[in-house]
């Protein structure tokens, strides 16, 4: 076992069944979620075009999500005054932090990728030996 | 717009849809998941001592959860000779990685909350207005 973590109380918030940050977590870290939030931190985008850039994801669910971020004042709706007038979608600066940490870990995964199907490898070899 | 990412060939394979590192980031990325990573980043837990950690999660979803991990080589099981023998599962050194990163994550939401308490105030107090 490793020594108790200095952070327990912290992460003792997170693992209680009933902590708002829980409902924070969940919202953030949904696939769609993390897309959304790495598609905006390179600049704003309409509706259309940001659903362009996450691959694969549904107008419903794209729409579910940024409405959940936006309420959770992650992403801000901005009306641009043009002719004709556009929705765009931008983080707000706390989004942009949150974007900033989802950013490092989905740059740690991608440089793990090689390890992590070579874990899948040896993990299916066993399984089929069985 | 904000000017093109240096990240974006980076950035353009997660949003690949048929990229794998998508797969590692949705098994990362759930929330039985992430809970999972923090609390063995404090230490190895038998199935039940975790499950009891990870308050509300059931039977199924966290075995699911550590299969998942497992394959992917962010944990290992282990079983430990002693009598009776038993199994620990505990993370390997890139899930440890992976768990500092997503502790990060965390550890940044719990510091927002208020502000997203806040902000989803504002959020729902103006779609009452309507």
């Amino acid at each position: 076992m490793a020594p108790p973590d200095p952070d327990a109380a912290l992460i003792a918030d997170v693992f209680a069944r009933d902590c708002p940050s829980r409902d924070v977590l969940a919202h953030v870290a949904g696939k769609w979620a993390v897309l959304a939030l790495l598609a905006l931190d390179e600049g704003g985008y309409r509706f259309n075009a940001l659903r362009r850039r996450v691959q694969g994801v549904s107008e419903k669910m794209l729409a579910q999500t940024l409405q959940t971020l936006e309420r959770d004042g992650l992403v801000a709706r901005e009306v641009v005054t043009a002719i004709p007038p556009r929705v765009e979608y931008a983080l707000t600066p706390l989004g942009a932090r949150v974007a900033g940490q989802v950013r490092g870990l989905v740059e740690l995964l991608e440089d793990a990728l090689p390890d992590v199907v070579a874990a899948r490898d040896t993990y299916d070899g066993r399984v089929n030996a069985l």
